[in-house]
């Protein structure tokens, strides 16, 4: 089925049970559809823009009013939304990194947070996570430290990943904030795989910039996010423009720079706003998101030779597992090769496994029902035993 | 009637003659409207991500294939999709000025290149606009001798509106870029109002950069836009990234920094490609919107006192006009205020015009029927009447 021409109608998410590591927290709600298909044209959500003509003053749709509640949920001063949450941390780069600054960010940070980095001409470096995966205090102390030492000042900014991408793993983003603050080192946290699937308090976790990413994990098109600050670093990377016309002499009021003026015109920003109640809610629920994790990550633990490479017990449900000694064994003298895998789960209406993996791969169970976590459970020790992997009692 | 909790579900498009001078352009088509249905979710569009891992090589949906034929359509060497034609002024910009340096707009120029400009420490120039509200080559010419002489070296980079946002005036491009070739300055197209409404040929205009507008002009969801560049500019923007993990020794393949990686990855993007088809066709036919909107001009000019400021005849459907000696004569008088106008547009099924405005004001008949810009024209001439403005015979 076409829905243009060209492209297929896409029904991942309407006919199977997606795995995707990156999709689980993006799928829409149905209200943030009904949402979509209301302002899905361009500059829909300007009808009301009045004076002072910036997209967050706009009171109907309640944009404004989104953006107050935002920022209080997030326990931050202020907030802005952002095409994705790498455009949140091009923002703030640019705002403090210079070129020949150093940058610190951690060897599990994703690759958005380098290319802003890049942009500016800053060096990264990365504290190195322990042999379990995990960046912790002691460790970018250490870093930094050790950047003194390199470059005889500090990182002038720093970028932790609260669950990072690569294992899911959920670092102590709290007391390496108390760490960067004693040294006065602004503090970005990327909250892409948190905000919008378990509760984040930016006060209380001590950091200057929370970030989210909107078509991650708050049931958002793409591209979204959102951007908040502290009153002290909303003054500097939301500062107003200055620049003026040498001919007319024009200024442009209360436009910011750093956001390129107005940010989400239409259905990403309505997206985000009719998902918000929903998202708020289910923040609450993560306990549950957890369980049903377990059950799928103890159905894999049961193949003999599988591991997981994430923390465990789990914190988050986006998971890294090793099955090389386990269902990679049967890849090699099997008619489909490496692909039988990502077949068998499909053939079970089971999607988002990279096809032809079969060693190292990731999974993520966030927004199924305890019954869908039970079937995926079911499937991958069926599949398993169809192919003559032992089975753990 | 809701679409989500507090969001009053939008139809301007579907119940109004809508002549908003910004949102004409962007409309969906019904194709777009149907993918951006398909792909809301998330991160929709990377289910087949595959290396080397970037948006514009992915196959399914045909992604690969639309940057090849927009760049073609464009008769330019390569495209990438930005979130607004703003994020591409950006990622120009960040390429070519450094702190100090002179970068050449005009005064009719839109706010955001300026912004991209102050991001990077540049000093705006403006061609002035002629007392006709035309920039001229002569004009360029002269701003970049004058630059010469106050700076000691050339603009780095021309940003020029085809059409600006000011009067909708349309501006020679291809001369004053023949100017900025010979003092070897790259020369950026501003199409946020052509690009999708009228034909664009980059290499007849003689640009290195064509930059549209998604939301504004191409029948898509916001935020989307088009950066298409020459070879020689696309290896400099375009540039893949090279920095690497100093722990881990990580590097980013060909991602690119002034793209921030991937850019556009779910509806928007999809919105884009859907009407793409549909946009080919319609740039073909805008003699039809010119005579639409010469109707609804002739309409305004019966009204004594009534000018359009824009140039006339009409080259681009976005008018301005000031109607201080017709319209907003009654404006004081009236029990409404300024406010009668707008409100009897509105009674009479058409939205757009700025809530209280009867002096100067911009409307844009793009993609009205003849019936339609008929309808407009006697609604006019009908307000102007039953306030008893004099008309012209």
């Amino acid at each position: 089925m076409r829905c243009a021409n060209g492209i297929e109608a896409r029904q991942v998410n309407e006919l199977f049970i997606n795995i995707d590591p990156i999709q689980a927290g993006g799928r829409l709600t149905s209200d943030a559809m009904k949402a979509v298909i209301a302002y899905g044209d361009g500059y829909s959500v300007c009808d009301n823009c009045r004076k002072p003509n910036r997209l967050d003053y706009i009171s109907n749709p309640p944009i404004a009013e989104f953006h107050k509640d935002l920022a209080a949920w997030l326990n931050m001063d202020s907030v802005r939304t952002v095409p994705g949450a790498r455009r949140g941390f091009q923002a703030v780069a640019h705002t403090y990194v210079r070129k020949g600054d150093p940058v610190l960010l951690t060897s599990l940070s994703h690759y958005t947070e380098f290319l802003a980095i890049e942009e500016e001409g800053g060096i990264p470096r990365e504290i190195a996570a322990g042999a379990d995966h995990m960046v912790t205090a002691d460790a970018a102390a250490m870093k930094i430290e050790e950047v003194k030492r390199e470059f005889g000042r500090l990182p002038v900014l720093a970028l932790i990943d609260h669950v990072d991408y690569q294992y899911g793993n959920m670092h102590d983003v709290k007391a390496i904030a108390r760490v960067a603050r004693q040294y006065d080192i602004p503090i970005l946290y990327n909250g892409a795989y948190t905000v919008g699937i378990l509760p984040v308090d930016g006060k209380d976790l001590g950091v200057d910039f929370v970030i989210g990413s909107g078509h991650k994990s708050m049931a958002a098109p793409a591209p979204s996010g959102v951007l908040a600050a502290t009153n002290e670093r909303a003054a500097e990377v939301f500062r107003t423009t200055s620049i003026i016309g040498d001919v007319t002499q024009r200024k442009f009021g209360i436009k910011e720079p750093e956001m390129m003026g107005c940010t989400l015109m239409g259905a990403t920003l309505v997206g985000l706003m009719a998902s918000f109640p929903h998202v708020k809610e289910r923040v609450k629920q993560f306990d549950k998101e957890l369980a049903n994790n377990r059950i799928v990550t103890d159905a894999l633990l049961s193949l003999e030779g599988t591991r997981i490479l994430s923390e465990y017990p789990r914190r988050h449900t986006l998971t890294r597992v090793d099955t090389i000694a386990s269902f990679d064994r049967m890849a090699e003298s099997h008619k489909k090769r490496g692909y039988y895998l990502s077949s068998a789960l499909e053939e079970r209406g089971i999607k988002g496994l990279i096809p032809g993996a079969t060693k190292i791969w990731k999974f993520n169970t966030y927004g199924m029902t305890g019954k869908q976590a039970r079937y995926l459970a079911d499937a991958f020790v069926a599949v398993a035993r169809e192919n003559g992997l032992p089975i753990k009692e």
